[in-house]
């Protein structure tokens, strides 16, 4: 395949991709009430074997090539065809640019705020999923097929367990911006409880990732060196950062050199993150949370955001989706096994989160809120599931599965929202 | 190659890109009086087999890998690795941007004001270095080497030809606004014919990608098929674009829909005028020249120049950088040739629209700027020599020595400026 075909090829992909999420958004808003960003995750799925693939093979299987054996000097190997691999890295630099948007937008003054009720909801939050997790991973070790040959228990417990106790703090901190809830009693105790679920969502995914490499002398240089690296980059990438934005507001303007050098950055720190061992979109956020918060953070949010959010982001969703395979649920056992797995996360992330918002104080409304917001997984999900699936944790018929659950949680949030409300106006008109 | 060190390998390319075009970008501002742009083609150069490969071969042959031999049903061919394949694609939608918005910045108005002596320039401009690139490749085609076997004598003739009476309109446009010259006399002379020089080079590079074809149909389709998506675009798409513009700016904001839709347009246009055999740019630089000018075209480039600048566009000058390999230029007769060809460049262009403009009354002093300003090639010749390379005109030597020519007349373009105005302070200083 010459790079002309090659172009061809990339653009009619892309054209697609565009104008499905663009479909999917327009449905969403117009009769489901959901919002662009749940709606593109429902666009990658159907975009992928699923749908798509399932009505019209013949042009799926042209659009998007499946893999390519190839010939190297130990012998064939399987390679991603150059096409999907442009996917791949497009996608990925969508999501390591919007997770640095995500870790400047997280606001840590909410989290020093209400630590007592937040703590005890997120603990909640946290600690019920991940172990009704736990529980199902030795039940799905047992059963085979969901996890991968050779996966050991303690890292089937961790992964499955940590899968299960996500929330989607950037949908969250969204839906109450648009209802304008972000500086009520309500917004500020969600924040502050989906902030700090947030940060031990990526504290567990660094530790899974660790796990994963198996040899200890890897786990250990991910742990240090993550850690070594997150206190470098609170401390003096902090200072740094601020006096570069001081410097640069003086002057009024950000100039082309001083925001492509933040870029380099970042690009930096998730190369880092990806070579100790923990995830390249970890080192991206941690980076995005050392940002001064001001001028300087506005003016890269303003630049950076458009195109990723329009172009590269949901480049990402539909290479997620093309992973996402609902054939391989094939038995009734198996879309049971499903409908079980949502109910249990609906029931550990929301009703958990819903009972410590009562136990603190809050009234049944405000906490049934609360437990719905809460149980949103989103992309954050979405990551964790494909980190599993790179690194051989989880099979393509567990991912499938998760991918499911994911998507109805996060779809659930919007109506759950407006039913406990009582107000059936139009959903939430995020972004 | 699992994706996982495909993703920490594209991210240390990018963070590696990046930073060698803001040290180039630095050092040129600083020392040489250069523009970051011209600069970046300088870093793409050097990352590539030329300078990076010739100094540190293992990293140069670790971080952008050659292409793989791969099985498929037809036997074994030659495949992009995936990495590069992440870097192309990036590349191309980068380009696909760029040049979009360049043609939201062609100002058709000075087109049409000064039509007379603008022409003259113009034409000479393009007449005179066609003609003597004709020459050139019948010479080319009976020394050897140069053009790829089995190319025909009018297609040679009609892409050295092409290759050679190319200017630069972008950078011009950007120098004379640096300089606060655009609204002068000899400002809307140079862009008027700049501009004019730049359509006519479009017109040139389909006419030259529809004859590589070589099938006659194809020419057709993509002869005819360019010319109807033209009238297309510049009757319906620009009506259609101007209604969309007039909407949006009554309700005050281009909300993240829209602003999606039209870079989906972007991308449909690339695409078709891919599919159709023309080039992905030239359906961009026409939907850009379609675009309304005012306030929607103003939030178009605020929202997608940012990234694509910084990031993607660099991409690209790395990617033709790779492919630019000053090794093959192995003889005294090739580097003697290069001189050669850079002469007849300075002399077929920059002459010719120098005494052009005399003739058209101008004084010495501006026709020499004029000259010199037209003489820049910047990034519309490399497109047209990757065009080339690509679909097997020119060989990689040819094409090495060319990319030279782009490069020493490009950067000639600075220095010889403010030598002619004899104003020896700091360059300009582009983006």
């Amino acid at each position: 395949m010459s790079t002309l075909d090659l172009g061809l090829r990339f653009f009619l992909q892309l054209a697609v991709i565009l104008a499905c999420c663009r479909l999917a958004g327009w449905v969403g808003r117009r009769w489901l009430g959901q919002t662009q960003v749940v709606m593109e995750m429902v666009a990658g799925v159907a975009l992928g074997p699923s749908l798509f693939g399932l009505l019209a093979p013949d042009w799926h299987g042209w659009l998007f090539v499946p893999t390519l054996t190839t010939l190297t000097e130990d012998g064939p190997i399987q390679l991603l065809h150059p096409s999907m691999a442009i996917l791949f890295g497009l996608g990925q630099l969508g999501l390591v640019f919007y997770i640095f948007l995500v870790g400047i937008d997280l606001d840590t003054d909410h989290l020093r705020a209400s630590l007592g009720s937040a703590g005890l909801i997120s603990g909640a939050g946290i600690a019920v999923p991940f172990a009704l997790g736990a529980l199902l991973a030795i039940h799905f070790l047992a059963r085979g097929g969901l996890f991968a040959p050779g996966v050991a228990t303690p890292l089937a417990v961790l992964y499955l367990g940590a899968s299960m106790s996500i929330t989607a703090f950037p949908m969250l901190a969204r839906i109450l911006h648009e209802r304008g809830l972000t500086g009520s009693r309500l917004g500020t105790l969600t924040l502050a409880a989906g902030a700090f679920d947030d940060a031990v969502a990526w504290c567990l995914l660094a530790i899974v990732v660790a796990s994963i490499t198996g040899n200890s002398g890897f786990a250990v240089l991910a742990v240090c060196g993550g850690a070594v690296y997150c206190v470098v980059m609170m401390t003096a990438g902090r200072r740094g950062l601020a006096s570069v934005g001081r410097r640069w507001e003086e002057r009024g303007a950000l100039s082309a050199g001083a925001y492509s050098s933040i870029l380099l950055l970042v690009v930096s720190c998730a190369a880092v993150a990806d070579w100790i061992g923990i995830y390249a979109v970890f080192g991206a956020f941690v980076c995005g949370v050392a940002m001064p918060r001001g001028w300087l953070s506005r003016e890269v949010v303003r630049r950076t955001e458009p195109l990723t959010v329009t172009v590269l982001l949901p480049i990402f969703f539909v290479y997620s989706g093309l992973a996402t395979r609902i054939a391989l649920l094939d038995s009734w056992n198996l879309w049971l096994l499903t409908a079980g797995i949502v109910a249990v996360a609906v029931v550990g992330k929301g009703a958990a989160c819903c009972l410590a918002a009562r136990i603190s104080g809050e009234g049944w409304r405000d906490s049934a809120k609360i437990g719905t917001l809460m149980n949103a997984r989103g992309l954050m999900e979405l990551i964790i599931l494909n980190v599993g699936l790179e690194r051989g944790v989880i099979t393509p018929r567990l991912f499938t599965i998760m991918v499911l659950m994911a998507v109805v949680t996060t779809l659930m949030t919007s109506p759950v929202y407006r039913w406990i409300e009582g107000s059936p106006t139009t959903g939430p008109r995020l972004r």
